[in-house]
């Protein structure tokens, strides 16, 4: 953080802010003009955030520092780092990754043909919601345990790993025991309480960008789960809430390079619940493709009309085999494999 | 729900879709018109909604159900209700009420010394943090159990009944040792597993509305809680997110008559968060009360600049003691006490 | 401006940036510390806003200079002025103004009846439009010079001045010839072209915020018609775009106390056009009172249900005369008249 | 239009709605069934709009009819439409069509050495701003006359033809003289004098979207050039206004299949103003014709760190050169050239 101090600022004003910054065990390096001085903070610096500086007499302005992460900065490591998830890995130059699957599991049998046929398609991970985060309480909850124990199924059956969300800390237990990446869904980015969990857990996290969340929140929310000492995490984005009503939300493909160049963590996109519109839907993951996710999840149910959630939204299997060698070429020409 | 059928809707299509009406267990009342069938869904219409029945062949429009909120809804008691909080009412016709108090609970002295200036200058209740949501996990995240035990001397003390933000559904039962006020955070207005846990609380819930969430989505937060049979929930405006960066958040304060056309919970504003400048929260105060707000919540510090968190935004005593003959002059001038 | 360099700058960087400055004309100040060098840039620092110093090599941040107006800021007043309408005044300790009448001028009868009604309930000015935007090239587009002489001959009746928009710099001649201030729209906020025309009018200026421009750019836009030597111009809040669909703007209330601290222009508060909806229209003008404004304009008509725009949102004359006693009652609360 | 009554709506209410429908010479087909009857309303719909059907007594609710363009409406053509600017199409199965130049035309030299490199790299049309629309009154207003001259002779050179900005109406016959494709900017996009005036140009139209402005609004807005006669309207995504400020805009790629899907009318994306970080226009230039844009405009300049106007965010000529065949291999991947 660099303090800047007014033209006319007092000698009294100037010890006044260094002293508040020595206060808090940091150095001051003290650069002084004609017209103003400049305060170079050296140290944690987090700790200023909690007090308020700018309001002081005599400061003109602040410079914060660095974004206030660490683990989860490109710095920290210089390279985009990779992500694997039972021998699939996601990030860096690996190839891009289909994630496909229903948003809730239904039944046992739904669940297993789903799983076969995006296996056909090319998916490399198998999603699917066990515990169901609604609006409304009246609305279907998911199949919780019995959920995952369809989905543990699936994954032995087709080979495919189990992506699946959690919602509640005390959940953590018995979701270890049958997936193989914890989901944070979008509405759960800031509940700390339950980043922390995930943070010690020895499954991978995917983490998704609340609705109304910066750039900067969403890699903030990823160090709380660094910090903890899980350093698989993937960011996921899936759409932004403004004001066009066209589409649910506005897919915010812009953030794939924006987080990447932020942080070494992969970046994958889901379209679905950011476009809630089938036939928009294919072009929207060639885009996303294009602007260098590092995967894709996809939801398909092989009877959309049926579905017991979101099924306006779902592709078809007939769809996402169409779409799967057009994802291929443009991830090709990109320099990408898929 | 209404169905509208398209004017060349075909037969069959027609009998498909009063078919899918009927699959759910609900009646299908059919009106047939020259061009079109209309199609009046009648029953709990909430599992149609796991359904696409605007994407079925032969379907123009879908007119949705009333607002899918039951408990929490006006007309299902007519009047607007009272909430409770040991002897202090607020809603309907009660006094407006002034919460105040620090953000963070940062030590005893702070905190006794803060409740009894609050009191002086007419707060009826107290509020404080001893669980703080951080965006970074490197800030201050509160002082836990001990920070509840000086909330609790200080109500003592003072006789303010006290409200205190709760983010895990495991504190539960230690924050309901010591507050006499539930509150969950906007970050946590779509945890749907607090919300279900403090559904079961004896103790009274503050909502405040996500940055980002519509009326209705609040309204349905609150119904969670209501579900659970907690009929002691009051809402909370502190803005939501948008565009304009001169201000932290904007203060939707339509909120406040909108909210309470469409639910019989009270509502009140926090115009401290959303404003984020220190010198434009007394005309917010003022304007809330205005707007029809049943509270204000106010962060009051007794040294904002060597506060612990938010400390630009707090106001001083001083500030309070002058702004409270304003807030209720302008009570008083649309026929309110405060 | 403020440029801070790196604290591993080389020297030759740092005179390329000193020399960057002075190539515009501009002295650079130099204050060199033991890891950074800050230049602090005096002059007409807007030109450096056409070049791109944040990306020269060595520099680490940019401090932008106060915000690039001039005749519209605070500080070159040091006290909040006055605009007269035909002997009304608006701002500072003035009284607060209640503008009033129809969306559209839509026939004699109308706009005279009106007129009547909105002077019996208080109102100091009176509102209406001949040239209307429309979002639909097919929509009523107004009356344009006739209803521009419906609204003379309103004001020659009733003493009301009168308030109209122009849309398009060709038509200033013949609204100047009728109308006492002329409106520019949201959505003509940022025609730059029209805003200086208007700088170059005898006549008040009412300058409405565009419904996604900040504060400051709406005193930008102020700026551009001051600049050209029209000193008369009154900020207008009306409702900004947000995710929110429950209203149809959201209506920016910090708005008047952020303006007011940044410009010492006149500023009121449109409720009609932001809220949409007719039920919450007194509440939000009470609130626009309490947080500041200088006058309140609202839209009337004495058959809402016929009007030809807007009805939705009109006040019929009753809901205004009970409305006038509250809102001269909160007036009064925070210390004026109305 | 839809309008259906309440389950209890008296026969007199629902008489009173069909007189309404009947009033603005509308045919009303009524059907009735056991709880509620449906008023379909069969005309110009347009004229309703102006009055507030929807709060009459007994009306329940309102389905709107179509949107309300004709002309740009996809239906209208049931294909998409191409326009030609001097022999380069753009749109349905043309080419993807680059478009290059400065953000302003600020020297002859700068826009002739600019011309011919960007043609090297690929460009089909050369962009440049003669008049620019400034935020600040004292900011770089364009070349005007002069921008327009080198312009042409920069077409004379090089042959690709020319698109410019026009702000004013009244500009009209001189860009005329020189321009060969008008643009509207974000800005004006609502200014609907201008856009009836460049609805009677016998150049094709460039018309970007508001940055607040809804898919709809945007289609209204080339239905208004369309309704004067204009029939070659290009549209262009240009980053939409929200909450997240780690980019300038946000760049709305799903605008693109959805516009696509509601009009004819041929889509493009700028991605340098939405993104306004240079070293991210790259993926999004990719992620935009991988999203189906049927051109992208780039701002390129020779000297970037020289520009007098948006410097931080122009391509060198050195990247544009690197991108093009990444460009190309994208749009050979899903099928198009470029």
């Amino acid at each position: 953080m660099i303090i800047i101090t007014e033209p006319g600022a007092t000698e009294e004003q100037i010890e006044q802010i260094i002293a508040r910054v020595q206060e808090f065990g940091l150095e001051a390096q003290v650069s002084r003009g004609d017209s103003r001085v400049i305060v170079g903070v050296v140290g944690q610096n987090e700790v200023l955030r909690e007090t308020p500086i700018a309001s002081m007499p005599g400061v003109e302005a602040i410079v914060p520092a660095a974004e206030p992460y660490n683990l989860a900065a490109f710095r920290s490591r210089g390279a985009a780092s990779t992500v694997e998830i039972c021998g699939v890995s996601i990030g860096a130059d690996s190839a891009v990754a289909l994630i496909c699957g229903p948003c809730s599991v239904e039944s046992r049998e739904q669940l297993l043909s789903i799983a076969r046929t995006v296996k056909d398609c090319g998916a490399r991970l198998l999603r699917g919601g066990a515990f169901k985060p609604r609006t409304s309480p009246y609305s279907f909850q998911g199949l919780r345990e019995e959920g995952l124990r369809f989905l543990a199924e699936a994954r032995n059956e087709t080979g495919l790993p189990v992506i699946t969300e959690i919602m509640d800390a005390r959940d953590l237990p018995i979701v270890e025991r049958y997936a193989d990446c914890l989901q944070i869904g979008a509405r759960n980015m800031q509940n700390f309480s339950l980043l922390k969990e995930v943070g010690r857990s020895h499954l991978p996290v995917l983490l998704k960008r609340g609705f109304s969340a910066t750039v900067s929140e969403l890699i903030m929310s990823a160090e709380y789960i660094l910090s903890e000492g899980n350093m698989n995490v993937i960011l996921c984005e899936r759409g932004i809430r403004t004001f066009e009503t066209g589409t649910r939300y506005t897919l915010d493909l812009t953030a794939v390079p924006t987080l990447k160049s932020k942080t070494h963590l992969p970046v994958i996109v889901d379209p679905t619940h950011a476009v809630g519109v089938r036939a928009f839907i294919p072009q929207m993951s060639l885009a996303a493709i294009a602007a260098g996710a590092d995967g894709i999840m996809l939801e398909v149910h092989n009877s959309p009309k049926a579905a017991m959630s979101d099924g306006d939204q779902a592709l078809t299997p007939e769809t996402l085999a169409r779409l799967f060698p057009r994802l291929r070429a443009v991830a090709n020409a990109i320099g990408r494999d898929l």
